[in-house]
């Protein structure tokens, strides 16, 4: 289909369908578009560059805890895959086979890589050999792929971009504290950058990662209250280490296996920022990882000085700002909508009265707050702006999640509650015992998300059976 | 194999074996690992923190130039492969293919990326409506698959790591100048900030990819006399747009088919920099890209006040050049060793006796030139030293070229000066007839390398033929 025009167009209303509202703004946003290739989305420029800033704030963070980048190759040989067993029963349904290369059959099929600890496993039996190799910190940022039956944009797709963490340590509770110090980070990135607030927890045995002692996540809470596992950090303790043979030489000079890690988050992130802060005009991109943080709009440019102001603003903030001068012949209207569509958090509008008063106006985009601001306080107001709109969504986001967690001592309590506030985060005891937790997914709907690292005894009884209730979980319904 | 300690071993010598030379720095300088994946590589950390620097700094030059970063499905279904008939008899023999997702065998089979000109055709058919739409600039950073044979660290491989960048055009002029720009680019890099020098210029007909209509590449000539591609940039025509149905409304509102281009270049430019600079001490690094531009060695780190002006120096560099300060319990020897092999390109060394005379030793890399430094000059001082080594690097690399560069006249001249002198550039005229092209390599062994942007009659004969000559053209013999 090719139109002549571009138009802002509507999108669906959040209220009305939010998946056909989440899908709107991916395509309408210029996130997104998609190809002959199933179950795959093209990343288009406005889409990368949003993950462009979110790699370079993460790798910064990574960078400064000592972490180094690497690149394993993208295939894993099967017998390779096979090696832990846990992790190929977890992994092995759902990778993609590469079994021909140019015309010849090859003599052992490959999978491309749905994760690399196979990989790297192999590489830190070749590289570690006494605890002075340790620790070994490494990051890998690349594509992965996971044959997925039913995909969305971001949220779950056949390949994604990732990075994945993997760590060797000496002790246990080095890798244990290693484990703890990234979920920590992502935490803090969702916090400060993405303007997220997140659940930081354990998952329950039953949900963990193929191969993993432990496995952490942060779980967020999307505006329709459904849940998004927004990053994942494992510990694995010695089991890959013997699968792989992996040894080092102790002080006294005694071979034993080390401790590991593995961390990770994906362009999932991107769908985690549409469905927490995005509403009926578009997308609202946080500050921090905006590829425009500001756009400046003349408004009736023919008058005399309108453009020559608009520039001016523009020279004054474009260093300190990632700034964008619409000067086009569209209208001012068109292009609210247009960078209210793309989700630019600030807007600076410029118009021959203001110029007579020596002034312009700052709109917000989360909350469409207009400021009058004097042309010669510039510089300090779009940088107060620019916080205000990154604490305002995320007290907005807060308030979402706080409005919609519900704590709950009973089935029957847990039913009520989302039937009558719809979906949430419910806070509920549990005994440990996994067939309580799937019952309660069976006859509410909601399953376990995580253990939370905060606890509190909100009851004594399992939320279930009944019987002494042993860790507080967040339950709901996940992406 | 486990070694307890880890030693500055020798490399094999260049003069006596240059392949085996080459594998040996890629391993001890720590740029790569095997795995179990055959004609692939790890990079590991060091060599990563190389392909970085070279991404960071193309990076900021493309975007410069307009171009934004998009990311596009790593997988082509066969029959997207196939709609340019040029492009898929060049790439089909050399694919790995996709067949089965999970236990699933797929209904198409599909290859992972050898290039992704199909991939980005498919897209701008989708967003390429006017005149208005163009150009589109784009580029991607990622890896591709080509089932190679036979296989070296960075110079061949079945995965690697680059750039393509894929740009749409309204008229033909337009892409042929983006071609040229992208080509002036790759050479300004290549000699700005990679320290080698390029001949830039067109291929022959027969050395063209697969469904272009001209392709230009820079060649470097390496310390053993074999050329290296480093770069190439391609001008398509119509071809591609024609072949895949991208039309768009010009002025006049008719439909027409825009121009288009491609460009790329590779973890290849790696090896050039190894094959170019290093010597039998290891690697030498260009400072422009070096992960670490200048080492801080203390000599007799036990005598007093050693260890503090070490940290002192330090402390007055990192803020400006990518320094590293070696206070290990490892001898000065073993760390001159150790940091020659890895081609670090400024040493710094102070002892005891420097501290007393208030200095401090400077040492370039690629020549081990000593230069003693008053403290108070250090920050300039190291500031002049790199820019030496830059420009020290780049006259060695030229002055190989040039003594390795031939004009001939003849067949047998050719043979001549390549049996006296070795292998190298030769400069010799061409008719244009690729039978002579041919029977130019059968003869002497050198292939038809490009036919430089610079041109210049040497003889009005045809090297091979005799007949009247359309070319100069420069012969080698390539990696």
């Amino acid at each position: 289909m090719k139109n002549d025009k571009k138009m802002v167009e509507q999108i669906t209303s959040m209220d009305v369908d939010f998946a056909q509202w989440y899908t709107d703004i991916c395509k309408k946003a210029d996130l997104i578009d998609y190809s002959s290739v199933k179950g795959c989305m093209i990343i288009r420029p406005y889409g990368y560059a949003i993950w462009e800033n979110i790699q370079k704030t993460l790798d910064t963070r990574f960078k400064e805890l000592g972490h180094e980048n690497v690149y394993m190759p993208m295939f894993i040989p099967e017998s390779l895959l096979q090696k832990e067993k846990d992790h190929v029963a977890g992994f092995a349904p759902e990778v993609a086979w590469v079994t021909h290369g140019g015309s010849e059959k090859l003599t052992e099929r490959m999978c491309v890589r749905p994760t690399s600890e196979t990989l790297f496993c192999e590489h830190f039996a070749n590289i570690i050999r006494s605890y002075r190799d340790l620790p070994k910190l490494y990051n890998q940022w690349c594509s992965v792929v996971r044959w997925e039956k039913t995909t969305r944009p971001f949220l779950r797709s056949r390949e994604f971009l990732w990075q994945e963490g993997h760590t060797m340590h000496a002790t246990a509770e080095e890798a244990r504290n290693e484990t703890i110090q990234m979920l920590n980070v992502y935490a803090d990135f969702h916090e400060k950058d993405l303007a997220i607030p997140v659940i930081k927890g354990a998952k329950t045995p039953s949900d963990k990662f193929a191969g993993a002692e432990d496995t952490y996540a942060i779980e967020a809470l999307m505006h329709d209250g459904k849940a998004l596992q927004a990053a994942t950090s494992h510990f694995f303790g010695d089991g890959f280490a013997r699968a792989f043979d992996i040894t080092y030489a102790d002080k006294e000079n005694k071979l034993v296996y080390p401790f590991q890690t593995s961390w990770g988050c994906t362009t999932r992130m991107i769908g985690g920022i549409i469905m927490t802060h995005g509403d009926d005009n578009g997308l609202v991109i946080p500050p921090s990882i905006a590829p425009i943080q500001v756009v400046i709009i003349p408004v009736a440019a023919h008058k005399e000085g309108v453009t020559e102001a608009a520039e001016s603003i523009y020279n004054r903030l474009c260093g300190n700002f990632r700034t964008k001068l619409d000067n086009s012949d569209n209208s001012p209207g068109w292009k609210y909508a247009e960078y209210e569509m793309k989700g630019i958090p600030l807007r600076v509008e410029i118009g021959p009265r203001d110029l007579e008063a020596g002034q312009c106006v700052l709109v917000t985009r989360h909350n469409r707050e207009k400021t009058i601001v004097k042309l010669e306080d510039l510089e300090a107001a779009v940088a107060e702006r620019l916080q205000a709109v990154h604490d305002g969504m995320y007290a907005k986001a807060l308030a979402n999640r706080e409005s919609r967690t519900y704590t709950c001592e009973t089935i029957e309590e847990i039913t009520a509650k989302l039937a009558e506030n719809g979906d949430g985060f419910v806070r509920a005891m549990w005994c440990g015992d996994p067939e309580c937790e799937d019952k309660v997914k069976e006859l509410t709907g909601v399953g376990s998300r995580c253990i939370p690292m905060d606890q509190e005894t909100v009851s004594d009884k399992c939320v279930c059976c009944g019987r002494p209730a042993k860790k507080l979980v967040y339950w709901g319904k996940a992406y």
